[in-house]
């Protein structure tokens, strides 16, 4: 037994945590803080609040907020930009938020472009600006991941992958998450479940990361169906932002696996959400998968409440009947078959995660599960 | 539920390990390292060795083995001297070698004496010198915490406390654990046992430190009596090492107990280490303890492999007998007395950890374990 984990940022826990986001700024000693934070948040009030509570700890604030949808490097440029100077960098929202925010805190202090460290192109600085990340959804685990996805010009999906791109410090507030839609409770808590699960069990598992991953997949069986029912369920809805934060730093060491594969792979053709497409590449794979009948799949299960790995399939296709959702893609892949997506899932950039997958996974496999995935209805 | 979990800093775990140390301070960029390492494993070579895998890097390195014992203050001020310039600080030891080696890369670069933080009475620098640590005793946890003890110009037992003294890596090598007797690898295995143990159950206990805590228990319990037994199995070795480099990043967020009220007041009175005086203290307390049946003091005794609580203090003591521990005090303790043991318990710097037990310690309890601990034998 032989294993490396990377650094686990300091995280603070609890409803309205916040609101200490001023206090939290100052101690890094901070004078200036830059706001990454999502369009619709901002315009909630959250964003002056929170410039608003680092201004009462003497922190001048500025905000970005300038994107939508999934990050692109014209998102990530501006964000550069607009934190240049600043001491501090707030991350605000969902994994878009956080990933930018992250990009830009490197960027910031070079002056690279982001397209200088895509894909390992060069090192990241060694002296990043001071990171605070604070998720408004419980899914990614970008607070915890030193991964950061974003569209290069082309169009093309790009990460930029470093401990620099790190939290220094993350804010984890179930108040904000309260008032995520039921049918993205759901597919982010499917996501985190599955980075838990693919984390714990795939050929890079190891010990230091199945520690959080267990945890994670503890907090998230116990909780998503009811944060997704309950909304305003604050205990259950912390629970899966735990979950989800315990998961991403599962990711962070040991990586994902098939179904992600198809995520990735999915949404290489068409816009669809990547907590949806990877569940369903998730319950696509899943039965195959446990046919392997590993230590480590078994052990999942346990974490599950399950008495073995045979069992996880009906499990997991029960929970995601229970929190509603609904197995179809959206109608932009109505024109695409799957040989297309076998095709995607065969691209060099999605090779790791089939790699890294406690099956070998063959042509056949992946021709068999794109058919899976493409016979979903259309309509999501 | 809200709690914060400090920052866990790089974790790498495996055997010969520390032979990746030049590549590892590289990553630093560091061009000169200094050695804070036990005078005993100088002689053995281990310096020299770890010297010229800096060297191969390009790293310049001094030693500094100068200090023997527990840490006193002519020792910490002899290694922020010896480690001044540097720019990475490596601790290889017991908990001695590192609490001197985080104390020291902290007063290096502020130029204050070590008194002018020592209990808490000024901030720390925020931008103390790296730390690599490498311990080779399985017991402190002082790898992963963010205390640091040693004895003031009076002989005083002090503690400088802070992020700033955390490593900013840790090695973690069975290897060099191998040569460590058989009593040693006892006592120090239950203090990290306890340390696990005290964590996950006192009143500061959370889910953020219960994750390490539990696993702390798992790992120990069912290596420890091996790693006594069978010196040279690196497995067990390992699994101890590990369980108690994670005992100490519990510790590090929820602190100790009634055991460690106990050792600490011991050791205030005599000579004794640590690690056989908190095993004493705590076996003394225990069936007391677990009257108190709480769901945390259930869980720990679930992570030990037991049903419920009420069966740890016969597990406890048997574990102890099956690694060979002596119930003895040193023969220093002959001239002294319950009612001196008492007084020391409840002197002030022994309160914090007498609060956050679980159960409220009454003077009569004090006298009572106090009774106990100085009716045993004066012998080892």
């Amino acid at each position: 037994m032989a294993f490396s984990t990377s650094f686990v940022p300091e995280i603070r826990f609890g409803e309205n945590i916040h609101e200490t986001i001023g206090t939290a700024a100052s101690s890094f000693g901070a004078k200036t803080a830059a706001i990454v934070i999502d369009g619709f948040l901002a315009q909630s009030g959250l964003a002056g609040r929170i410039a608003s509570q680092l201004q009462a700890e003497g922190i001048a604030a500025c905000v970005f907020c300038d994107f939508a949808g999934e990050p692109k490097i014209v998102h990530v440029r501006r964000a550069t930009e607009a934190v240049a100077g600043a001491d501090v960098v707030i991350g605000i929202g969902g994994g878009s938020a956080l990933d930018i925010a992250k990009i830009a805190a490197c960027c910031a202090v070079s002056g690279e472009d982001a397209m200088h460290y895509a894909l390992a192109a060069n090192p990241l600085p060694k002296n990043p600006l001071k990171k605070i990340m604070v998720p408004t959804t419980a899914g990614t685990g970008s607070e915890t991941s030193a991964t950061s996805i974003f569209a290069g010009p082309a169009g093309k999906k790009l990460w930029i992958w470093g401990a620099e791109t790190k939290a220094d410090l993350v804010l984890l507030d179930p108040v904000l998450t309260a008032t995520l839609p039921a049918n993205l409770t759901a597919w982010c808590g499917m996501d985190a479940f599955i980075h838990a699960f693919e984390a714990a069990t795939n050929r890079n598992a190891h010990a230091g990361g199945k520690i959080y991953a267990h945890e994670a997949l503890r907090l998230i069986t116990g909780a998503l169906e009811t944060a997704v029912n309950e909304p305003d369920n604050l205990d259950a809805r912390g629970k899966v932002l735990l979950g989800s934060c315990y998961a991403g730093i599962a990711i962070d060491n040991c990586g994902t696996a098939i179904a992600h594969t198809i995520s990735h792979a999915l949404a290489g053709l068409a816009p669809v959400h990547h907590g949806l497409a990877t569940a369903l590449g998730f319950e696509a794979t899943l039965a195959w998968l446990v046919e392997a009948d590993t230590a480590d799949l078994n052990a999942a299960a346990k974490a599950c409440g399950l008495a073995k790995a045979a069992d996880l399939p009906a499990f997991v296709s029960g929970l995601m009947d229970r929190c509603g959702i609904v197995r179809a893609l959206p109608n932009a892949f109505e024109a695409l078959d799957a040989a297309v997506l076998a095709a995607e899932m065969k691209a060099a950039e999605n090779q790791p995660m089939r790699r890294s997958t406690i099956r070998e996974i063959s042509d056949e496999d992946i021709a068999r599960f794109a058919a899976i995935i493409m016979s979903l209805p259309k309509a999501a």
